[in-house]
């Protein structure tokens, strides 16, 4: 483990426990106004109440590895215990809720059923694939092996690109035809919000590979993916309930025309 | 307690957790969306949730006993502490879930109510009658006593294979019966899922007779189970979930007339 600073380690503690708080307190919010929305856009924030749930267990998981990891000495400074500081469960929770983030977006969108189940898979598919090359990459922080980080950036990036394509060109005409201006609005904005905050991820991964000293590494990369995850699982939720609700409205007065579940 | 590696004990650590995850998120999902469902269906979505909630209890113990089982050691490797992991909660949760997945199955079949009844009793005996007979073979991995574990193997597949005979032949009249395409083909679906995934268990219990290292095979068990435990309680539970949803809508539509209640 690397020896950081108390200031480091506070820092990474902090941001580890604010973190935890915003994904527990989204997740309240979008589940106590499903009742409130249309029974087809009630699934839509059930599951984007799941992912800043389950992204709130995984920090509980992280900020407990993380308590774990270091330990005080009697002059204040912060010693490693030798318990490695997991950094396997920001995998595992991306595996779960980066599938169900864009199955969240695909099931407000203006699709007939059976493609929102096929758009929904293959991008699920796309993106668990992305998070498994991702991952033996992340393990290398040593400076003489970032080649094989490099590769599997790469690796990962492939599945990634096929998603922003999908995200914002192969859904354009979906989008295109939501009548509605907010809707549309809407739409497009947690489609761009989603591509945007997702780009930070492969940035926060080649930091290794900026000159940035070992020891702070690891402090970086925390910070880093926890601003990136709070942007794309709170952000991009709230932005899915706006969505929900706006359109809830819409076919609760007629103006839509859609079948009543998905 | 088998010796293990780092690597090891944090793959066997990241399985655990991600399933207990897994199991919570799907129960959350089966659970919220039993309101949408139709009266007749909301049984079969409830016992769905109940059992992925079970396995996330199971999964919360067996992470636990995990981490009791080893610790690290200050050169980064892991030793065992003489608590030894508990592999009896795998079968304490089967004894309870197996049965209920049968239920779950049969309770969104077109079956008159009294053979819902019947049908589901036949396989949850049978079921739970396969668990306590695998249990006696799965604390044997010995090398010199394989051939007793061979012994309750073969005597767990007779119920095993009366479960797959019900499910496959047994039910096909119910399940051509289904009027909707799309119903009939999820009918299908979620019996096949269940008897690919249930196969999956009786390999896994065979690992030591494969010639696996002593060490690896609780490593390699844990995995398998784990895989399997997914597939065949989160992935069966949302196929349940589709069927329930699908037969709702056209029991809303009025165009099927079956009693409103299970």
């Amino acid at each position: 483990m690397a020896s950081i600073t108390a200031t480091q380690f506070n820092l990474v503690y902090d941001v580890l426990s604010f973190s935890l708080a915003t994904m527990g307190a989204t997740t309240i919010f979008l589940w106590m106004r499903v009742s409130s929305a249309a029974e087809r856009y009630k699934s839509a924030l059930i599951i984007s109440g799941l992912v800043t749930f389950i992204a709130a267990y995984h920090y509980l998981r992280i900020f407990n590895s993380w308590t774990e990891a270091f330990e005080w000495t009697k002059d204040g400074t912060v010693q490693a215990t030798g318990i490695p500081f997991n950094d396997a469960y920001r995998y595992m929770d991306w595996l779960l809720t980066v599938p169900l983030l864009l199955i969240e977006i695909v099931l407000v969108m203006n699709l007939p059923d059976d493609e929102i189940f096929s758009k929904a898979s293959k991008l699920g598919v796309a993106s668990a694939l992305m998070i498994i090359l991702g991952y033996p990459g992340e393990l290398v922080l040593d400076e003489n092996h970032l080649g094989t980080r490099w590769f599997y950036w790469f690796a990962a990036m492939i599945p990634f690109v096929y998603i922003v394509y999908t995200l914002l060109i192969g859904l354009a005409d979906a989008t295109n035809s939501e009548t509605d201006l907010t809707v549309r609005k809407l739409t497009k904005g947690v489609q761009w919000l989603t591509v945007i905050s997702w780009c930070t991820y492969p940035i926060v991964y080649v930091f290794p590979m900026l000159g940035i000293a070992r020891d702070d590494i690891v402090v970086y990369i925390q910070l880093g993916y926890s601003v990136s995850d709070i942007i794309s699982k709170c952000g991009v939720g709230l932005m899915i309930y706006r969505i929900s609700m706006a359109k809830s409205v819409a076919l609760r007065r007629g103006s839509e025309q859609t079948p009543l579940l998905a």
